[in-house]
Formats: structure tokens, sequence, C-alpha cells
């Protein structure tokens, strides 16, 4: 049988361990806060914005958001990060991805305060992670590292494979997962769009990590049989496209309704015929990269606040 | 026939281009400086701090050097480092590593002015190279790239192992051959001393990087025919054992004198068989990573001096 991993449930646990870590903050007199910046309307980045604040709620840290006009100057953005710094309220923040094409996003991430980086984007984090000396794992990936843990599958002496290069997943992922240390160990192959032969290197894995953007790129011929399956794509995928193809696909009915489903990097039927365990999409990576925000928001206030917490 | 890689050519090369931007910066009344530090007296390190200074006079930059009491304070060394950072003559500096047992060494590198920080080792840097953006990339990963572009191999869809995940090879090499850029677009795999069925991931590379510290460790049974073999190690081996072993070994006459002579972590003659090219040790990485020591310092200076010169 085929283990589903299930992120959710994983999810669920981790914010009930962070909510009881908030609760020694808040003894403390000190309540972690969390705050978005959305620079422009991007609908997708409001719901997403959304989401981190409803997440903030239910498990006791304070939200804050700020509005720049999406036809704002840099500087403006610019100037609303020096505020965040400066406030002691709140104690992480990220900037809504994207920002608009005028503003150079790498630019907002080096003004971004490091010891407030929730993200883990900014390049003395990414820096730190890859010596060995993490302040803040970048969320998906770290949130990766729980869903394997979860499992009981140690990565040490295993061979990944990690579809995908960017700077939120693939890279700092396989910077993690060689490390020499207790969750790391791992021989990583990092293979992308110029790889030659993808199948070979996803098939001779022991862990496959899929995060390239591709609906449904791997399927079950490209995976080697017993291994664990990751899968961080998040793709919408029209219906009635979908339906020509496969009548038969699992889809979730409200995300029909619409118009589209989501579906992974992984074509999940025929993975999971291969694999000992797999992650579904959604429910699978996805929990875990909103969790995993909340994690770095608590760890952020007990560096600042200088209140010891014990993090799951 | 094998192409035996000549480092001491290509780092030669580099030299000359060098020396020609630091003629240009001479011109604007800008003299590049660069300053070593060494903490204690151990002999090797001295060695190697000598070659720095002797490499910098050849070339017409100015070579500064601070000696730090073995038994001196953290605190002393801090001071010595916020001196270097104050100085508009020192353009960059290394702190020779390693540094005394009571020193903590990613400490020290936090505190050296990232502008300065011509190794490439302070976080930020480390994480700007990992983005894509690096300001100073470390000297014998930079060596290697140098390397392989001059015997004409372009890494884009190769395949590329690379042994040993050091902070300033293994780690920084992955990292900038994945990237989306000329010079990159490798698929990577990193192994190490946790890696299952080595030979495995070392004959199926078009590329094989071996940094690791063990002696002859890759021998031509794990090299693919016609792959590319970098050598990074350099490992003194004493003399008086590799004759009993193997009467027929070439050595350096001047080394064998001293009792000792130098190998690599390939076993040369065996990976020569299977090799299309690759380099030799000593003679091959070695020159390339003092070379790009120079070429940091030349950079370095000409952002600092605000003075465009050509970089090779």
């Amino acid at each position: 049988m085929t283990e589903i991993i299930d992120g959710n449930a994983v999810a669920s646990q981790i914010r009930d361990d962070l909510t009881a870590a908030i609760e020694t903050l808040a003894d403390a007199g000190a309540r972690p806060g969390l705050a978005t910046v959305l620079m422009g309307d991007d609908p997708a980045s409001q719901t997403y914005v959304n989401m981190k604040q409803r997440d903030c709620e239910e498990v006791g840290i304070e939200s804050h958001h700020v509005d720049v006009d999406g036809d704002a100057s840099p500087a403006e953005l610019y100037d609303a990060i020096a505020d965040l710094n400066d406030d002691p309220d709140v104690h992480g923040y990220i900037v809504q991805a994207p920002v608009p094409d005028h503003v150079d996003y790498r630019e907002v991430i080096r003004r971004v305060d490091p010891i407030k980086d929730v993200d883990g984007f900014h390049p003395e984090n990414v820096g730190r992670l890859v010596a060995g000396d993490a302040r803040f794992r970048p969320c998906t990936p770290h949130g990766i590292q729980k869903l394997l843990e979860s499992a009981g599958v140690d990565p040490e002496g295993k061979d990944v494979t990690i579809v995908g290069r960017s700077d939120i997943v693939g890279k700092p992922l396989v910077n993690l997962l060689i490390q020499k240390a207790e969750d790391g160990n791992a021989t990583v192959t990092v293979c992308h769009s110029r790889t030659d032969d993808l199948g070979a290197k996803t098939r001779s894995a022991d862990i496959v990590v899929a995060a390239v953007g591709v609906p449904e790129l791997i399927d079950g011929s490209m995976i080697g049989e017993g291994a664990v399956v990751i899968d961080v794509g998040v793709n919408r995928v029209d219906v009635s496209e979908r339906r020509s193809e496969d009548s038969q696909t699992a889809s979730d009915q409200s995300d029909t309704e619409k118009g589209y489903e989501l579906v992974g990097d992984v074509e999940f039927e025929s993975a999971k015929e291969q694999a000992s365990a797999i992650t579904p999409v959604p429910g699978g990576v996805g929990p875990m990269t909103r969790a995993m925000l909340l994690y770095n928001t608590v760890k952020a206030a007990s560096l600042q606040e200088d209140v010891a917490v014990d993090l799951p």
C-alpha cells in the first residue's frame, strides 16, 4: 500500500505545537506579530495574503498588513519596509511576490532586516543556511523536511533527485539536504530544463522532489519502485481540456465548478503505483509551506524577545 | 589523447589579464590592496600567506599583512578585522584558516565587510551567489569554472558529480553550476562520505570534481570513458610508503627529497586512461585558486574605487 502523506495532518500538528510556544511567549508579554506587504492588487496574491493572515489568527499570532499602490515608486515600498524593520510589534514580515515589474525584487529582499526575514530569502539568511547555520529555513523546503520526517523517511545516505532550481524551493532544498546534519546527509542531484535524460535521474532516486511548475511532468514511468515522491507543483489546469483527455481524473468538486482543477508536477495516479509514499496536490506540501511561515514567525519572536520556546 | 589541463598556463594568462586591469586602476590613482591576517604561527598557513603576498607583488597589487598572536583573545582578532574594514588602502583581505580552536571562524567571517570579502565566504556573499548574483565567487570553484572554459568544456546540459561538500569548494560549486547562466546549467550531483555507491555516481558523470581530501579515492574504474576530471585534492603522502606500493609512481623530485609527495583525490594514472581531460596535482586547480584571489581583489578595488575594469 502506498502511503499518501497527509500534509494537512502534519501541518495541523505543527500548528498545535506552535500554539503552545506562542502561549509561552504571551506569558512573557511577547505576542508574535507577522506582517504582510502587498504591492498592487493581484487577486492571487491577495488570496495568499488573506490565507496567511487567517493562519496567524488561528494560532494567536498578531497579523499586520501594509498595502502599497501598484503604481507607487520603489522608494515607497522601501519606506514601508524600513517602517516594518523599526516596528517592535512586527517580528517577521513577508513582501508578497511577485512585485510589479518596475520594482527589483532582489533589492526588496536585501532591505528586509535579516532577523525579520521569515521567508528566509535575504542573502545573509541564504548564506547561513548554506553554511549549516540556518536562522530561518525557507518555508517550502523546511516543510518538505518535516513531511519526510513525519513519514519516517531519513534522508541520510539516500539518493534524492530535485527537479527544479528555484530560489524558493530547489536551491535551498539541495543546500539543506547535503548538510552534514541529522535531517541532511543525502546525495542530491539537481535537475532542471537543461537536464539530459530527466527520467533516468528521477528513476534512480530514493526520493524525488518535483518543484518545477510543469503540470504532471513526472509520471509513473519516471519513478523507481518504492521511491518517496514529494510534489511541490500547484498548477491550475483547465477542466474542459482535461475531461477530454481523461474523464476519470479525480478532482476537487468545488474547483471543478470554477472551471479548473489543481494538479501537481507529478502525475499522481501513475506515480502512486510505483511509490512507497507520495504527497497529494492539494493537501501535501501546500499546507506545510503555510505552517512553516508561522514556525519562522514564532522563531523570530523568540529571537527578538529573547524568550526561549520549544519549536516543533 | 587525454588532455592534461595546465592550470599553471591558465592562471598565468589570467594574471596577465589582471595586470592590465590593475594598470587601469593605477591610472585612475587606485592601487588595489590585499591584506592577509594570520593568527598564530602554523607553518603551512605561513607558507600560504607568503605565497599570496608574492602573487600580489607580481601583478602590482599592494600587499598588507597583520599578525595576531595565537594566544590572543577573539576580540583582538576582531579589532584587527575592524581596522581592515576601515582601511581605505585595503580593498580585500583574507583571514587565513584555520584559526586557533578558541576562535569561532564563522563569527570571524561574519565580521568581514562583505565588500572586502575576497574569499567570498561571508554569508551575504554566499547568499548572493546562490541567488545568481555573485559579488565574489570563492576562489577554488571560480578557478574550476575557468579551467573548464579553457578546456572548451561547456557545463550546460552536462552531468556533473561533485565529490565533497565543503564550504569552500563543494557547496559553492554546486550552487554555481546549477545557475541558469552561461557557465552553469549543469545537472549536478553532490556526493560525500554518506553517499551510497559513489562509483556509480562518478562513472555516469560527464564531469567529475573531486574535492574531498582523501588521497586517490577516485581511480580509473570510477571514471566514465571520455569524462572530464577536475582534481581539487592536495594530499601529502609519505614517499617511503608509496615506494613500497609502486616504485613507478611519478613524483616531483624536490618533494620526494623532502620525504613526501603531493597527490590528489584522484588516482591520476588510471583516471587518465579513461578521461578525455584531467587536471594534474600539482599544477591543476591549485594555481587557479591563487589567481582567482587576485581576480577578486581587483574586482573589490574596482567596486570600491568606482573604476570600471575589464576582468578576464
